[in-house]
């Protein structure tokens, strides 16, 4: 069977995914893609080296993007060190929809990758784990978006490479459930955007993670 | 007037372009980026700073993505050093539709880069030089390719970026032509796929560029 890519961040959606992925799915060797790009919680990617290992992929992959930070950093709290990262509590409605932690055009530039990867050894499937947000919303997470990169890499003349989005329609609190389900161990996962040595908790990120796992009716181990 | 993001490689379409849209377009301040992805023929990025300074950019960067390269590898003899770039005759006319130089899904790496790196600065337009290959094709290089990037991009809830490809549609020929009547120093690009210190002359990029430079009627500097 083909080989498969997985994008790992390390938080508990991608971490839930491979897991997802691995057991539930019948496909090929999963090759797991994480990304350094200048995230300030740059310790998300220990957490996606140890769910690698735990869903016993054939190959992991930390790519090094340090300079998209650098070139986005105006952009995003999330790659510029001189900002602080806000609680979700402060964010009005309209930051909402688009929130300061979004970085510019990310996802977009990590499926790219991600499809290159993939044609380079021979997968045509690609699995990502954006979800429904509960609490705020980013363009590049919607169905629109999963179906428009598709047609876009549908016109590949060799063998077009597909993104799937498994929980694309599902709240994060259902992803929590699943995880369980799947024994996934959530104490090696990371999602605080401020970076840390421990979770802040208020954060949109820990926010939204602390209301997933409350309305799962489940303890979170980095509590 | 808002600022506008121009791919810049160092060879001919870009250089081309850059100085075609410093010249004929109405725009604010020009930002080039280039791109370091492991490409054998780096020397493209030296004429890609000199033609940046000749076009009076407001900046200039080359974004490392050294990683992309080895990550792809396996999918190209462009980023691979341990396979040689053919010469453009010995390749069969299937591998003319995709041929070996072909780098997975590059371009789309790079649009999706030039995108992030365009919301960032607050501008909404790109400038890329795909044209119209005669000797072979690429699928990231044509308008459908170009329609779809542009509906993707056109989900972003804030300021939409939209890729422009003046040349698309235009013969290697047609962009020799047009450089020469805008004055650009032809000596200061960079074609050969092979990364020599001289142009092999039998690449398909070189050979392609002899034949446009012989369609046009004028020597090419680099011979």
């Amino acid at each position: 069977m083909d080989p498969v890519v997985v994008l790992l961040s390390g938080g508990l959606d991608s971490s839930t995914l491979i897991h997802y992925v691995r057991r539930r799915l019948d496909v090929g060797p999963l090759h797991a893609l994480s990304f350094f790009y200048g995230q300030r919680h740059d310790r998300e990617l220990k957490a996606a080296t140890a769910q690698a290992a735990l869903a016993d992929v054939a190959d992991h992959r930390v790519m090094d993007v340090a300079d998209f930070g650098t070139l986005t950093a105006q952009g995003s709290v999330l790659t510029n060190p001189e900002v602080a990262v806000p609680d979700l509590d402060s964010l009005s409605a309209s930051e909402r929809t688009q929130p300061p932690t979004y970085v510019p055009n990310r996802n977009m530039v990590l499926l790219s990758i991600a499809a290159a990867y993939a044609e380079a050894i021979g997968a045509v499937d690609i699995y990502y784990g954006a979800q429904a947000q509960d609490e705020y919303g980013y363009w590049d997470c919607t169905t629109d978006f999963l179906a428009r990169i598709n047609q876009l890499l549908a016109l590949n003349r060799r063998r077009a490479v597909t993104v799937h989005a498994p929980f694309v329609s599902k709240r994060k609190m259902e992803i929590v459930t699943l995880g369980a389900e799947l024994g996934v161990d959530f104490s090696q996962t990371w999602t605080c955007y401020r970076g840390g040595a421990r979770s802040c908790g208020t954060c949109p990120s820990c926010a939204e993670r602390r209301q997933a796992f409350s309305d799962a009716g489940l303890p979170d181990p980095l509590d």
